[in-house]
């Protein structure tokens, strides 16, 4: 089976790289993914994958950090003029622009694996020292970039879906291969597991790029992510004249710096740490106009759900508390949100025998970094359901391809990954899923 | 009538300076007016008045401020010791200290007069350049000393019973004497009023001694009180240990720096000046536990009625915030309030003619001083429905008896006023009522 | 005397009204008055004025609420190509837009009259209802309006200029026409004053068009001014990412939270009525970053200079203490700031008198509305130095021009005044200023 | 040797049992352990021990939490009349209770050990069941009780000096036995330590007796003690009253209100858990005057030094700049306070090899519980010194002696434990000193 895998890796590793530069040149923001999508769609379904898309895939009320109307329309009509599959695009509008392929062969277990398709809001370098802009694929989309590697994950998994189609006679089960809009700002997960999408799941396989490891450096379970709530929270008050008429004004600037302060003191949690912070405020109108409106920006998290969640709660209580107040209206936007949540031992251990038969060379042990991702409700969501799910780091340092040490950082202009890393990618994902369906077959 | 109105005067004069001494040697503070309310009650039915007394004439959730029931039961023993009289004490038990002699002859209108009775917490002086304590009749309840002046006007209250009754032929109407508890603090005369003891009221006068003035020097309609309420804040959380279980805690002391911080913060009313303060916060038990209870001693004030109405709400919806914001609950104890009230220019002319009639030799205009005083319930209550109230100052300098120039300010260890003022009152009172009686006659 | 004004005011007066509508239809805000103050100069200089301007008169440390330079520099250059002086021009650059014209002979009292120049940030009516744009002198400059009636002050004091030029070898002393910019916001007086314009005035006149009085009323001696100051703060603390290193952080919004908390609530003075608003703030960037610059827009009121002091002292020292609590640097900018001040009504008195001489039929009694002025920091200059000051309010309400009635409020883009009040302002003020030069001839 | 130690033990363990009880007996509590620490003094000196104390011993400015004068002399007499030891109670006078004893003999390594001898602010149980009043030796000082064993480590101290002397020809270099006072609250070590008493230690042990673990359970290395500062705050203002003069006073109540406020919110450290409480505050005196004087019972912890020193220097900030903001003055007064510290493995693995040789049948391994020691002072200055320290946790669980399951937790009335626990310290505190000394002879 390796052997196989090896094959047809090798045969289409190049139009994979080839997939990756064209994603990479036209990147698209959370929830604006929709020539992507539309493209993965369309050749999953070119492929064989039923093919399932925007509201089917996720559920509209927890799409967190939607950007407006106005600007959803306008990046929908860029990706049409970008090459996005008119087809599918009809169904991504407004924002939906998760897509599933399904494959079933026989009965066994759901093995899915998810790829995230975003990029950033971050102009890419324009130095010829960058190789997407010395060869030709760097960002046309000014001010966005694929500058963490999402689209090696887009193309990675349209990879996948090529070779698990040509392996489709040895699958005994089905295969899930789910291409997420939105985890940047961690906001795109949830929607598509209230959405159903993981319900029937068994077997859970994600995946990150890292520039920070060598190519063939292989993190069989990743973990350590902290929980947290990104939300914003809206004071409404109302307006009066500062000296004429003081007492008409509900004063939105003093529920929000009562606010501020309660929010800070919400008290430790015995049970990890927890972080609080409003990174940014801005209220009121005019210097002698009693403020209307605050409006804050708040990110909660904790290194447990229980502890995570606790000051979530307690920072919604003060909130409320703040807007009574003063007699305000409050109003909360959730922005974004993630899980804390481990790879399953059983199954990181399963990835790291493959690795090895597959020629990885040698395996990180990842460390918590109090980062967060959003796979993590995807994998709380199987492993609830009894099922096993590991979060892989690939090593993809660019140091051997340029003959110098370098690291270059995620959400940086200068991000860049070596394309070599691809084939590591598309054989271990594989050679795991069909080992899975072979001892279950 | 006024002829008539001397005799009296100068033939009981030296009887009220001896009750006026009596009720200085044993002052009792608010609600424990017990042998004072006792030895009132008992005089003025020895004297021919229909007296009501204790729960006939306070209204019991209106009574602000009480003692603890262990000090009431105290101080009504000592009562006892100190020639209170058994039979009214009965009724005055548990600090109904309230007492209302009622004359009635013919019809006609209802013309009340307001005495307060209590006294201070605070320690005589014991010097023998205090009057006072040279002639024997220094407090001898310690701690406990008249030194505002009304054992003066529960003293002349007597005094205007005894003539009154004498000129009862000439009575055409009602009067009612009401012998009121508790005006320290502005906590007695609210209940007086919600027990309806106003409601039949035509005409009210209050009086008030005072050392600002000479001898003979009348205020025929003091006014520009602020209006206040008086209340104590209790935050109740619960404890936990802030080292190990920080989590557990509801911190009341943060509840109530919050409150305290956003008190202070309630805007400027363009309708008058207020107040607020928070005088007094007493927070919690040991260093490393959680705060689980929070007591403030908080005021409130307001030039006029609606702006003092409108900081208290503000303040009771910061405090309500407040609790919520920790999880505590909030107990608020009313402990005190008046109202903003003038007395009625008609009827201090009326006073003012009469003053000049029994030889009162000058006449003061007061000015606002932003003080408070409760007879201002009731002045509203009359005014309310239709009737005319005012309150009285009547001057009592010390400096034409002792031969030398001398403010003695009220609430000191020093305070003393000249008895000879009795007269003044006596027949200013009771002339003013006569003069009613004889327009409606 | 007044036959001669009364003569030369007709002559000249549809001029001036032409002169106001030129103003109008080319506004320019404060500190960006270069083509109206660069006009004003020139003409003064016809005249025979001799004429100082720019760093002449104005402090440069003293003035407040400055644009930045870029904005300057743009306003500047469309001076230019609508028709500013470039003579002129040159000495106003910077924002330096203050002009002061001086006739002197003999020897004599100094007589001053102040004149502000600057309009709105506001976009003007477009509707033909609107006259200056039924007329077609409507302003040019998009979002910028002379709502306030700024221009007619300007064009007024032109027309006063030719009249006392014409009645020169009837001076017997100095006349002064102040020609003020950025009254708007308070803040162009200080830097005039400080600048030395006022130190030898010993008759001060102002005037203000108002809409509320009919043509034909005026206002001898207003009164009744806030003393205010308006300023920014700025704490500038230093980022973290709040979930990795919070304690590298120093939280510029704590330090606002913890200000605008403690600002609100300084105490009440009981010397008269205060205000403070913080009436926006900006602070932060990203969610998870902690907030390095936070930025207030802050303003006290005072209904006297004192306790307008008092509570801008307080709030300079929580501001400060504010900043030391999370290790914050703390900048504070002047953006404007007026005295209060009250008209001499010995100068009133006689500014009454010429009134009635001049056929000006009725007379208003300004009290008190809590607004701000900045001609205070003059009046108070000239008080000072035992001169006498006033304010001349002249009614300008536009009913009988239209044959309806009609408030045009001030500061909306559809404010208007009847141009029939010029010969009131112009006959007016060179009346009392002739009426001084005679008395002291 | 350790035959010989065995020997002195059961000779000597009555004798040592009888001298708990006597301490027991007569509880003091810190800084006026005047009767225990004179009598530890005279014991010392009659086994030949060179004996320092009082002021030798204990630098004055480091004492922390010091009772009143009043309350020190009180306590100081009633020892006397218990029999506290006249001549060394001189020397320990206001509250100067340290005693260290010392035996040289040649040269060679210091070894000292550390004996707490105060009491706690407890009732003692008075029921039968409790042992120590079972058979009359509990508390005779009401209100004062030895509920943490402080009574046992004082009499194990004048064991352990007993056997020493004994065994003097074997020692080769120093011992110093050091009776420290108020332990209780972490005040007492840091004032021996900054007196220099352990300058010159080479080895240190403590120990702790613990009703946890079993009679001859040996925990060789304790650790994982939280560092901490215990101390008040107190913000002295200005009384004005509130109603008629509001500007005049300088309220300590919002600057302890603020202070509170701004003390929970100090951000988390990356580098550990820190804690931060206000558990008392007490302000201000009437209703309506002004507040003048707060005062705050404050606590920080960090896991280690560090973010301990983190989070006490950000409390000071604070707490500076929240009296700045209403010009009042604070005050700080230490408290107490203790460092994180671990015991050397080095030195605990020879500990736990010589309890086997004492017969100690088994050994604990001390997690981290977030609490707090004093002699992390004492153990600081000998690392720092190239030294090595340990803390012995010493079982003396009651289950055994009275035949049922117990624990009879510290700090609480019933508290008690096992006498027999007593040859275990003796033991294995004098084998360990024994076999450093032969080890170095």
């Amino acid at each position: 089976m390796i052997d196989k895998i090896n094959k047809i890796t090798e045969r289409i590793e190049s139009k994979i790289i080839s997939y990756r530069r064209d994603f990479h040149r036209y990147p698209e923001t959370g929830w604006s993914e929709f020539r992507t999508a539309s493209l993965v769609a369309k050749r999953l379904k070119d492929l064989g994958y039923t093919v399932k898309a925007g509201r089917e895939v996720l559920k509209e009320e927890d799409m967190m950090g939607l950007p407006s109307e106005e600007e959803l329309e306008i990046n929908w009509k860029r990706a049409l003029t970008q090459g996005g599959d008119p087809f599918f695009m009809e169904a991504l509008k407004g924002g939906f622009t998760g897509v599933v392929g399904i494959l079933e062969n026989g009965s066994g277990p759901v093995v899915a694996m998810r790829f995230d398709m975003d990029a950033l809001d971050l102009a890419e370098s324009e130095s010829t020292d960058h190789r997407p802009t010395r060869e030709g694929f760097a960002s046309i989309n000014k001010g966005v970039m694929h500058a963490c590697g999402h689209d090696t994950h887009t193309a990675a998994g349209l990879g996948i879906a090529e070779i698990l189609m040509e392996l489709k006679e040895h699958i005994h089960g089905k295969v899930k291969l789910i291409f997420q809009p939105a985890e940047e700002g961690v906001r795109g997960a949830k929607a598509m597991v209230t959405a159903g999408v993981l319900d029937d799941v068994n077997f859970l396989l994600g995946h990150h790029i890292s520039s920070k490891w060598k190519k063939g450096e292989i993190s069989p379970g990743m973990g350590g992510y902290f929980a947290t709530q990104k939300f914003d929270a809206i004071f409404k008050g109302q307006a009066a004249h500062a000296g004429a008429k003081p007492e008409e004004g509900k004063n939105a600037l003093l529920s929000a710096a009562t606010a501020v302060l309660n929010l800070y003191a919400i008290p430790e949690h015995s049970k990890g740490a927890t972080r609080i912070n409003v990174g940014k405020l801005t209220a009121g109108t005019g210097r002698n106009i009693i403020c209307d409106r605050a409006h804050l920006l708040i990110e909660t998290r904790g290194e447990n759900d229980r502890v995570s969640d606790y000051v979530f709660k307690k920072a919604i209580e003060i909130l409320n508390a703040s807007a009574m107040m003063y007699d305000c209206r409050l109003e909360i936007k959730p922005m974004g949100s993630a899980r804390s949540r481990e790879s399953d031992k059983e199954l990181a251990e399963r990835v790291e025998k493959i690795a090895k038969e597959i020629g990885a060379f040698s395996f990180v042990t990842q460390k918590s970094e109090g980062g967060c991702e959003d796979i993590t409700y995807m994998m709380a969501m199987v492993q609830q359901n009894g099922g096993l799910a590991t979060n892989i780091g690939i090593g993809a340092n660019l140091s051997e391809a340029i003959g110098k040490e370098v690291i270059l950082r995620g959400h940086t202009p200068e991000f860049d990954i070596d394309e070599g890393s691809f084939k590591y990618t598309l054989k271990l994902l594989t050679a795991v899923a069909m080992d899975i369906f072979k001892g279950n077959g």
